[in-house]
Order: C-alpha cells, then structure tokens, then sequence
C-alpha cells in the first residue's frame, strides 16, 4: 500500500472518532475553537473553519495527505511552465496572466510575461478608447452597450465578474450571450441600439459553435440596421485564429490572443477579461490581477493551518473521500455574486470531474463532487430546509463582506445576520429539549406539543465554512477566485487527475455535428430515429 | 415487515439484475425501446424515459410501491381539501387555482372556486388597466416598468415564469427583487424612472423581513422623487394582511388575496402571478392555468404506464432510494427556461427535503434530493464533462421544444440536436475500442494512442430522461410546472413526509433576528462572538 492509501486509510478509521462528536459541545467546551480553527490573510480575509467535524489528528492526517501527494512540487512544475496538462501536451499558466511566474519564464522559446504585457497593454488601449469614446462607433459617437459572444470558459468568468463588480462600473453597459438558442441573442439585441453597440466575440479557435452562430446573428442584425461596412468598427475578437478572425470582417488590430496555456475556464484573466475592463477601466482590472497574485503568493508560502486553499482543499477531500458527501453548497451572501456558484461549477466540476488518472489509470475514489448554490439570503426561502433537515449532509461554503460596496448600510447588516445565523443553526441545532419547550411556552396543548416536536427539532452538527472579507472590491474578488483555482489544484493533485483537460465534453459536439442535419430535415436521422418521428409530428402541429 | 418495506427489498434485489446491463445493449437488443419507455399526453407532450436501468419488472414493482403508499387515496384527500398540511392543520389546495377541484368544495365553510374566481376577476381587472395605461401613475401615464418585490415562493415561481414567456410579453416590462442585499433593490432601481414604475408587494403576512425591507426601500426611492402621495398609485399588495398593508399606505383595493391552503412554493398560480398576468396579459395566464389543469387531468387519470408525472416519480425513487444517487440535474435546451432550475429546487428540496414523517416519527430512507441544473447549451461547456466522466451518476431531467417561440429557426435546430446528441452520448458512450480506433484514425502514434485512450473513453450506462413538447406556450409551461409539483407529490407521499411544511426555515429566522442588533453595533452579540470581533475589525479599516 502507497503512503497515501496509508493515510486514507487512517482518515477512514480517524472518522469513527466523531461517533459522538456534536458541533455544539465542541465549541461549549472550547471557547477557542474559532481562533483555532480559523485562518486570515492580508488582514481583511478570513476562513472560518471552525464549524467542521474536525480535529487536530483531522487537520495533521490532511496535511500529511497532500504533502505526501507532492502539491508544492506539482505547483513548482505549473509555475516553471512543465507540461502539467499532459493530455493536451500543455503547459498550464493562468497564474503566469497576474504575474505569478519569473519574468524570464519561456514557454516553446516565448517568453510569457513579455507576450501578456504586450497584448494586455493593447487590451488596456483598447479598453479606455472605448470608455473614453476615442474608439467609437461607424458614426463617430461613443458605444453605450457591449455584448460579450462567448460560452463556457469565455461567457461563465467576466459574466461573473462583472455582475460582482456592479458598484465599480463607469463604463458603457455590458451583456453576454451565451447560448446558441437563438432567444438569448434575440432577447438582448431587442432593448439595443446597433449604431451604439460593440460585439466581442470571444473564441479562441474561432470556431465554437455557439459563439459563431451568435456572432453571425449579431453580424446581421448590425449590418441589416446600418450596413455592410459596419463590421469593422461594431466588432472585436478574443482569439488566436487570425485566418477566422479575418474571414469574418473583423480587423485583427482588433484581435486580442490568448495562448495553449490559458484554460477556458481559468481565462478571465487574459483578453477574456476585456468586458470587465470595458465595465471597471484597466485599473480596476489592475487590482482585480493583484488581489489573484496576492492569493497565489498567500498559497504558495502560508503554513497548512494558515494557508486559506489548502484548508478548503483538505476539508473537501475530507468531506468527500471520508464522509461521502456528494456535493458543495456555495452560498455567497451578496445579490451581486448570483453568478458565482455557476462559475464554481465549471471551475470545480470541469476541472475534477475525471476517473481517469494523468497515467490513464483509474481514480481509486470519488472526485469532484457536484457544485451548486444561490445567493443568499434568496436561498434561505427555497432551499435551506434541505441543508437543515434532509437526509444527507451537504458541506456549505458561506461568503460575506463586513462592508456594502455601495449599498444601504442597514439592509447589509440584516444580510450579514442572516448570513451568522445559518451557520450557527446549522453546526448548533435545535434539540428536541429546546423545540418541546419553544412549543410549550407558545401555549400548544400537550397533543400539539407531542404531534409537532420532531418536526421542529433540527439535527445541527452540519458543515460549514465561512470566508468573510472586509468589502467585495475587485482586488478582493480577485482573491477569492484565485482561492477557488488553487483549491481545486490541490484536490486534482491529491486525485491524480489532469484538472486541465476536458475530454468529456467532446463526444457530444462531435454527436450534435452528425444529428444537425437530420434534424434541419425533421426526418429520419441515425440513432435517435423515434425522437425523430416526434419532432416531425410536433412540427407538424 | 410492511408490504411497502418488502417492495423495496424487492426493488434492491431487482437492482442486481442490472450488473452487466447497458444502455447500448439494451436499444441494440430492442428496437421498440422507445416506443416501450415513452408516454405522451395531449399529442403535444413526450415523455421520452427510455435511455434509464430500467425494464418492465422495475416499473410493476414501482407502480406497486406507489399502489401501496395510498398516492391515489391521498391525491383525492387533498382534492377534498382534507388538512393535509398536517403539521400546520391546513388543507392544500393550489390545485384548485387552476380549476383542478368540485366546483362547490368548501374549507371551513368558504367556497373555495368562489373565493378564487372573486379575487381573479379584480386582478386580471388590475392587469389589464395597468396594460392598457387605465390604471396609471400618479401624473397620469400609463406605467412602463413593474417591480415585484417578494422573496421564495413569491419571487421564484412568477420570476420564472415571466422570463419563460418572454415570447409573449406584451406589457410592461416586470423586474424581480428579493434578496434583502440592498445591492438587490439599488441596482434595479438604477435604471427605472419613479414616474413610471408600479411596485407589487408580495408576502402572504405582509412582514418577511426581506420583502418589507425592500418594500420600505422602494416606497423611500419612490416618495423622495415624485412625493408622499404617490405611494397608494404606485404600489399593489399581493397579501392576506390588511392591516399590515393599509399601515404601509397601500389602498385595500389594491391588495389582492391568497389562502391558508396555497404553500408559497405552489402560489405562482394565485394572486402571486401578478406580474405574469401584467406580462403576458389575463389570457394568456387563463392558458397557463388551462396547461396545469390538463396536467392534473392527466396525472388522476392516466394509466401507470402512461402517466407522466407517476413515472418521473417513480425514475426518482428508484435512482435516490435504490441507486444511491443524491442529485438531479435538471436541463433544459431554452436559455429562457435559465430559472427553472433554481424553481424546482424550492419546489423539491423544500417540500421533500425532510426527515420526519407526518405522524413524528423518523424516514426510514433517503428523500429529496440536491435538484441542480442550467440551460442547454451552456452546461454542456460547464459542468457536463462530471455528468460524462465523473465518479458518481447524476440522472439527468433534459427539456426542448421541437419549435422555437419567436426565435431563430435554424439556432433552435442546433439547440435539439445538441440536447439528442447529450442524451445519447450519456446512454451509449464511447467505448476504449471506439476511443482506440478514432486516435489511430487522427494519426496518433501508437504510444499517443496508448497515453490518451482511456481519457477519451466514455462509460456511458448514464440515465436521462426527455421532455419534448411542441413549444413553450403558457399552456405548455403550466403543464411543465403541475408536471412537477404532482412529482413532487407523489414522491412525498411514498416517504411518509408532509410536502408542504417548512419548518427547517424557521431557526435561522429566530437567530438572524436574534443576532441583527449585535450586528448593527457590529459589538460582541451572543452565540458568534469571535466573528463578530473580526466584524468590527474589518469595518474599522
């Protein structure tokens, strides 16, 4: 048995120590539960993981697992750019697009910081001219609207990002369009005006479905309203295709690049970040870059207990692995991160959602577990009863800033309530003592008392971490997505998994391209001959 | 033992039957799968279920399971207007919003089609004067913008819907808020002019923290712009709290009434469909409401076999109760669909995510479980690559039309030979032979071929089920919606639970109240002192 399997197998038997382990009387009888179980950076973030089923023993047998899975060696080949993604024969340097490498680093005899400053000074250029209104539309008048074209890795990240930067935005408004249901383009483009609106087109081939044939649409929507010749000025394209690019009428001094070494869904910060600069300016963008730096810096040098990624990695594996939880509850309590847990999704469950290890052997365990969530306090009034009384345990990652970022003080301080409170029920409970005696003094009868106890009684003795930050400014969103990247490294390290390809998600494009013309007839088609049928028939109706 | 229990010992020990079973092998040995696993109703909706580990035994033994749980007898309790809401003494009669009940059924001695029809006719009277400009602003003009303000039930079920319909909106536009975030209300308001906007307020009590902190919010925007008087011209209640609406200044002519017998999670089809009403217009919600009579119909009427709702139920019990599995994902190929997700997991996880069984005791099993989901296209570049190549099996639930509604016809082609495609490539997979042979074929060497072959394999043997339907009218969305609540139903009868409490939101209410004023001092407060220290921390900077 590896040294590994060895500590698998003492975390499987260190479990039986929390037969009788209830949330509510470790922290009764350690009052310093939170200052040991919690971990701070830069001095306005915290982890607060002290409403976990862990111990010491837990957190030294966790740190022990991923020092045994090499983490820090795996993170010195990512940084000095080796082939980490080894099914694609790619290196992997996200972290290189803040500025986490050496200067000097080349890949394939370039060198990466030099090719990302040069296209990202471009970006910056291009950026500010369109916010200062210097790059114009056709007509000469400054663009109100920008449409992101893009899906997956170049829709999810600025999407995201610029709907958590909402308080930061003093540029021209800015949408995306994602899906190649042809509703969603038609359903933005109807409240735009073309003369005043810039498409981006984000693809890095040039050739993603979706993003094509939204392009397209947009392309006739804008030249139908104010001519052929519009392209040029109404267009930009994130891209590598130069060929694609110019094909489609766009002016590669409009084009952006990105490299092989920027994975779609670890993207926002290259030129798949362009909408959020368009909507923040290059200086927001700026500290949005620094706040990520800072978290790589904090990872790659903070001890396991202070160290904010490596903790919420453990406690996943721990979680997972241990206690087969098969899925992560995200819950940010701030309206303007609605999108985040759909980032996380493809972030986490793209990246790790794998059985097969780099040398093509099969995974020993579970991996990615599913990743889902809402803001709260929306949440509260739809899902919550499940977390607090249904019959798994489901492990909850809370978020929540002190501060507002231009919003009503009072309201911030109810969402902050909230926010305490939820993890509070759900590590402390409420015993059938305290339901029977709650019902009592409301003055039910004995019989009410007896029929409706057990229903009010909840379990406690579930999960939760809390990451609490002083305000949600880019720098600090910029942290905390670089948190994420870095947990969901250490779990695909400790897996054995290449986090950063993505092989499943092709068998069904290659699927969609072979049914597409069967389906544009509505007749016989190869496979799904019966479903077919019925599309005939309901065409028909 | 019970004859329930021996059912599902049987249905456990019919799951071994299926060790060397394969979607693949299963449609190759029988070309009438399809025709065999599918239902329809009204020649207009399919469901498709034949691509689950199922044959004819496990559906007798599930339509035994469901015989035994009494699901017809409790179905004709709840039409009857028994107190099925056991825990809370109240009957549960949303159901009868749409027509589904005797039209001279009477809860404690009122007429319940009366009392429903009454309060109808004066909100589709509101409807169409606010559409028609009749009932206007406070100067005058019609009302161009709509903000419904309302949190859970009262938010989720008209969001949802409203964005469904876009196609068939022909009111003003109707925006949502309800996350007590001040972001929420604030970033809405940004682009709404005081002048022309209406405000329905929607809490049955009429004092959910977060609906009267948003509404107080609006009233301030509202009365700071055009005055103190304009509040009775510029609001609506959607409430049963007529003290509590007139103390807010809110014309008693303007509040528009629900019943103890309607969960707000059931409520889209009451007064809570305002905004939809205002959206779409009186009609079309008359077809909404036709769509889920026709479903109820169906559903007390159709053989087992044929019975939609019944087998969906069904799928779900056998995958959670026998297969272990903890998630649903929900897709549907409509990007205006993009809510329905976040619908089901109020409706699912709120009314089965419990424990305890109506008469107090515990479930034997386990129940709801993690509803999950997104429009198709864009999961597919998310999180598909786990539904496809990740350790555990999540049953998929995939929606699409075969017509688009007011959208490109070609983009809607792409749509559903995307959604087959995904279907097909989770039953059938790819397997290490066809994986092998489609390297050589790209020219890989032997040694890339023997790197990359189990990377690309697909297991396949992954359940999903179809919904097709003709197009997304409001007929067919209220179908879609009863489809699942009398799911949701069916399931809660067979484990005992009452599916229409909520008692698992109730601590975290006490305790945010609880916690709020040591939050608004950002002081040492009861319960979270050392958070709270780090509160005031973090503000101090």
């Amino acid at each position: 048995m590896s040294s590994m399997e060895v500590i698998w197998s003492d975390l499987v038997r260190h479990r039986e120590d929390f037969s009788s382990f209830h949330l509510r009387d470790a922290f009764a009888e350690d009052p310093e539960r939170f200052a040991r179980y919690s971990a701070e950076m830069d001095d306005c973030l915290t982890l607060d993981y002290s409403r976990n089923r862990i111990n010491d023993k837990t957190l030294m047998l966790l740190e022990a697992l991923i020092a045994q899975a090499d983490v820090a060696e795996r993170y010195q080949a990512m940084k000095s750019g080796a082939l980490i993604n080894n099914t694609e024969g790619r290196a992997v340097l996200h972290i290189a697009l803040r500025g986490s490498v050496a200067d000097d680093l080349s890949v394939d005899g370039q060198a990466v910081m030099a090719d990302i400053n040069a296209v990202k000074e471009r970006l910056y250029t291009f950026a500010k001219g369109v916010r200062d209104g210097s790059i114009a539309a056709k007509d000469g008048q400054p663009f109100t609207d920008v449409v992101n074209v893009g899906i997956g890795g170049s829709d999810l990240g600025p999407h995201m990002v610029t709907a958590a930067l909402a308080a930061y935005h003093d540029g021209p408004r800015v949408h995306f369009v994602s899906n190649v249901d042809g509703a969603h383009m038609g359903d933005t483009l109807k409240g735009l005006d073309p003369a005043r609106t810039l498409f981006l087109v984000a693809s890095k081939t040039f050739t993603t479905q979706e993003t094509m044939t939204n392009a397209r649409a947009a392309k006739a929507w804008l030249t139908a309203a104010i001519g052929e010749d519009a392209v040029a000025d109404h267009f930009a394209a994130l891209s590598t295709n130069k060929a694609g690019v110019e094909a489609f009428g766009i002016n590669t001094d409009r084009m952006f690049e990105f490299w092989d070494w920027v994975g779609g869904r670890y993207s926002v910060w290259s030129a798949i970040g362009l909408p959020v600069m368009i909507a923040i300016g290059p200086e927001g963008f700026e500290d949005f870059l620094a706040g990520a730096r800072a978290m790589d810096s904090h990872f790659e040098t903070a001890p396991f207990r202070e160290n904010i990624p490596m903790l919420m990695a453990a406690l996943g594996l721990w979680y997972r692995n241990v206690w087969a939880c098969a899925s992560v509850a995200v819950l940010p309590y701030d309206q303007r991160l609605l999108y985040f847990a759909d980032f996380l999704q493809q972030l986490d469950m793209e990246s790790n959602g794998k059985t097969v290890r780099n040398d093509g052997s099969p995974v020993l365990r579970q991996t990615g577990p599913v990743i889902w969530g809402a803001a709260g306090t929306n949440g509260q009034h739809a899902f919550y009863q499940e977390l607090h009384q249904g019959s798994d345990i489901t492990p909850c990652e809370f978020l929540v800033a002190a501060k507002p970022s231009e919003a009503d003080q009072h309201q911030h301080d109810l969402l902050l309530s909230n926010c305490f409170a939820q993890v509070e029920a759900l590590a402390f409970g409420r015993t059938a003592e305290e339901a029977k005696a709650q019902l009592e003094a409301s003055g039910k009868s004995p019989q009410e008392v007896a029929a409706l106890t057990t229903h009010k009684v909840f379990p406690g003795n579930r999960p939760s971490s809390l990451l609490f930050y002083d305000k949600l400014t880019p720098k600090m969103l910029g942290r905390l997505i670089a948190l994420y990247e870095q947990k969901v490294f250490v779990q695909g390290v400790v897996w054995g998994v290449n986090s950063y390809d993505q092989w499943g998600v092709e068998l069904g494009k290659e699927l969609a391209n072979k049914l597409a013309p069967a389906v544009e007839k509505a007749e016989r088609g190869e496979g799904e001959p019966a479903i077919l049928d019925r599309l005939k028939a309901y065409r028909a109706r």
